[in-house]
């Protein structure tokens, strides 16, 4: 019982890792916490959509942990050039650590859906994937360009990153997305 | 697939609604949002612990939706007194407002899981509520009293208040709170 609150206390930390998209309306950063509340309750609705048949409570919980690692290195911004092996060999250290505080067999279960997250090779990793990317673009197409503009990101860099990703896990949501993203560079949501 | 969109950004407005409880070491209330995911976790860390035997993967989905209804009404501090009906029913019109975006089958699955998680009747239920009562007390446990020294809340309200329901969802988590309810007594984190 005491691993488990150990490790429930040291996730409180999550909280304060803010991300570079804001809540809707709201003029703070929003943090991986609360983002991975409306990732696992968009791939919840979403499910439907999956690209191939998926076990949906194995996506809710891989996305309540996959930003787990974060506590030790951060959020880095998803478009950021370079680093990004040693960013994550950093957070691969940092759920070991995390998830090595409960029970054996619960961390062992964490791990393993960190793991099949970042390899993105199953289809409940692909669909988890793509909700994952498609929410800070929801956010920001709703909040008139939000973090690309604010960070002067090309419509090109956007698109090259996430249609990918998005394609593999949920094919529908990217037919939903790709109108609206030629849109919003019409209408000067992104740096170019 | 509008329905959806639409949904998981009117949700976006539950990160905005705030409670009295505070992230440890962090200097602002926690939110809704970011409470429910850790509450999914929590639950899924424990349910080893369950009275009864349980789906764990109806629990977290319960827990991820059951504060949605606070977008409309606020967050109301568990040792209010009186009102407790009316706020219920306002949340009620809330939940059927809100999870009625989405398209039918699925906002009658989160309204169902709603209202098993308010009877507080299945084993399911019971636990969920265990986790949810219990968040709240870890924190104030870790973080010097929080928000019962902040309120002025007495041992005796926070102890019949919680009791109950961890007991009735959670036993042994019980049996690990309790001395250390008793401990926090004596080094004053209640207001008496």
């Amino acid at each position: 019982m005491q691993q488990i609150i150990d490790f429930i206390l040291e996730i409180d930390k999550l909280k304060g890792v803010t991300r570079k998209t804001r809540p809707l309306g709201l003029d703070r950063y929003e943090n991986s916490a609360e983002h991975s509340w409306q990732i696992a309750l968009l791939a919840a609705s979403l499910s439907g959509y999956a690209a191939a048949p998926i076990d949906i409570n194995r996506v809710i919980l891989m996305l309540l942990v996959h930003d787990i690692g974060e506590i030790d290195t951060g959020d880095t911004i998803f478009f950021a050039e370079g680093g990004w092996a040693e960013r994550k060999s950093d957070e691969l250290a940092a759920v070991k650590r995390i998830f090595g505080l409960l029970p054996k067999t619960q961390a062992a279960l964490y791990l393993d859906l960190w793991q099949e997250f970042e390899a993105a090779e199953t289809p409940e990793a692909r669909f988890a994937n793509a909700a994952d990317r498609a929410m800070p673009v929801l956010l920001n197409l709703a909040g008139n360009g939000g973090s690309w503009r604010e960070n002067r990101i090309s419509y090109a860099r956007v698109v090259g990153k996430i249609a990918p990703p998005i394609q593999a896990g949920c094919p529908a949501l990217w037919d939903y997305l790709l109108p609206r993203l030629e849109d919003a560079r019409r209408r000067g949501f992104f740096g170019e």
